[in-house]
């Protein structure tokens, strides 16, 4: 069985919608996702905090985080401002999110979709070879705005991406939940080779989709996905966007199927039964209620 | 794409652990879900209304059903005087339920494993040729209580259901939520040949993994799936049950997969959407809050 790479967007997109948290609280949840074995956490986003005023003092994050050979801290930027600010803050791993819905955009960023390619070409040249990037294509599976109707939309806006950024990753996102086994084969079988390097998904569970859709990526081969402890997220853009695929629904499938993930099921389980206090209200993910699996083998 | 059979447990398991409801109004419920297509509807269960007080008047509702060419009515009986009440009642298909958990069966009905096979023959012989059988192993994934933990357990119950009733078909219910991909697989390819003539699962979410199993099923030939509109249900005996896999979450990944079901998923919203005024609470189905998706097609 492949080993899958999970990436912990729990600081950044799991709390964005929430109230504000203390950063140096933000920063002690990365680092005790980093501790429960995830290697690959989002740490905060370099956003004006008028915009989304939970993701406020990102640089006090950053600095926070320990410099450690077990864990690669992100952060999103939306703009050659938020680029240098992290690069000035001494992140190394960058995400940037365009949308695959020309009308998502538009409400979400303020610019159509080729306008923020023209961004996304400005922050690459800018970051240069100083910080890897990963691009977030948002709605890259359907839109609630009904302008992403196949596949080829997601394509064509992947191949813009790769243009602006050729040595970018890309990350695909299922960003109000309207993804499928189906579509999710069908969009991914579509890209263009390059961006197959090292594609990852990222998996709303707003129609409580996000854990078929997870394994049917697997199926065709996708190995690294963006998760959030608790099943916390969504855009507080988005409408009914539902929360991100729980970090523990996901591990507690990959490890019953054989994957390892690296992370200590029962670590997250710890964190994420934290979380209905820091948040205020309890959390999406079932597995967090339920708890793990009695053992059963052939 | 194969047909799928779904039968709609709502008016049994989904209300079972709600507060009586007026059996009148469940026998609408039940003849709406044969409006919205539901070829299959189980529409109540003659159990004792001392053990569970939301199926009293069982006779009632299922008086109340039409006899219509395009929908079976279920009862569930646990035992010969059930089976006795139901035929004088004039239901035609029974759901029998034993559990491949020793210890669940104990606390669930009071009985041993062993007993409850007992009672499954005597049940047989009275029903005779009368009405169809379907036999519903619980547990059939794991158990809360840790005594079924390898496929072999579940064999050998399924084997002793039907040396009880040869002519019954089988159901395997996940009852506390402990399937994944691979438990189902596992569970399903070790089964006797007998078992396979029309074998159905039932799923429960208490995980949030009943839609990945029922794909996982599809995947090795199961056709027929109990589901519950709104999500609604789960065993007041069995801790954590959680609710049924709901019936607008499978019959939309069904649809978009390009199976056909025979039901009107704009019509099974409606029926979900006027559950919570029933109930008095909201339902788990996160489809019934979100709402269909937009189309998508390469």
């Amino acid at each position: 069985m492949a080993a899958i790479t999970i990436r912990d967007v729990l600081p950044r997109d799991g709390l964005q919608s929430e109230r504000l948290i203390d950063p140096i609280r933000r920063a002690e949840l990365a680092v005790a996702l980093a501790d429960a074995g995830v290697a690959h956490v989002e740490a905060s986003s370099f956003v004006s905090p008028a915009a989304v005023p939970s993701m406020a003092d990102g640089r006090t994050v950053i600095s926070a985080l320990p410099l450690r050979d077990d864990v690669t801290w992100w952060a999103l930027v939306p703009n050659p401002k938020g680029a240098e600010l992290a690069l000035a803050a001494g992140v190394t791993h960058l995400t940037l999110t365009i949308s695959a819905s020309d009308r998502y955009s538009r409400k979400n960023v303020g610019r159509s979709t080729i306008e923020a390619i023209e961004q996304l070409a400005a922050v690459g040249s800018i970051v240069g070879t100083r910080a890897a990037i990963d691009i977030v294509i948002s709605c890259a599976f359907g839109s609630p705005f009904d302008d992403v109707d196949n596949p080829e939309v997601t394509r064509f806006l992947v191949d813009q991406a790769l243009d602006a950024i050729p040595l970018a990753r890309i990350t695909l996102a299922d960003t109000t939940g309207t993804a499928t086994p189906r579509r999710i084969s069908e969009v991914i079988t579509n890209l263009p080779g390059a961006a197959h390097r090292d594609l990852g998904l990222h998996l709303h569970d707003t129609r409580g989709t996000a854990l078929v859709n997870a394994l049917a990526g697997i199926e065709i081969g996708i190995t690294r996905f963006d998760t959030s402890t608790g099943g916390l997220g969504g855009s507080p853009f988005a409408p009914g966007a539902g929360g991100n695929l729980a970090t523990e629904d996901l591990v507690l499938m990959l490890h019953d199927l054989g994957h390892d993930t690296g992370i200590d099921l029962d670590a997250i389980l710890a964190i994420s039964r934290g979380l209905t206090t820091l948040v205020g209200h309890g959390v999406p993910s079932r597995v967090s209620s339920a708890g793990p699996l009695p053992s059963f083998g052939s």
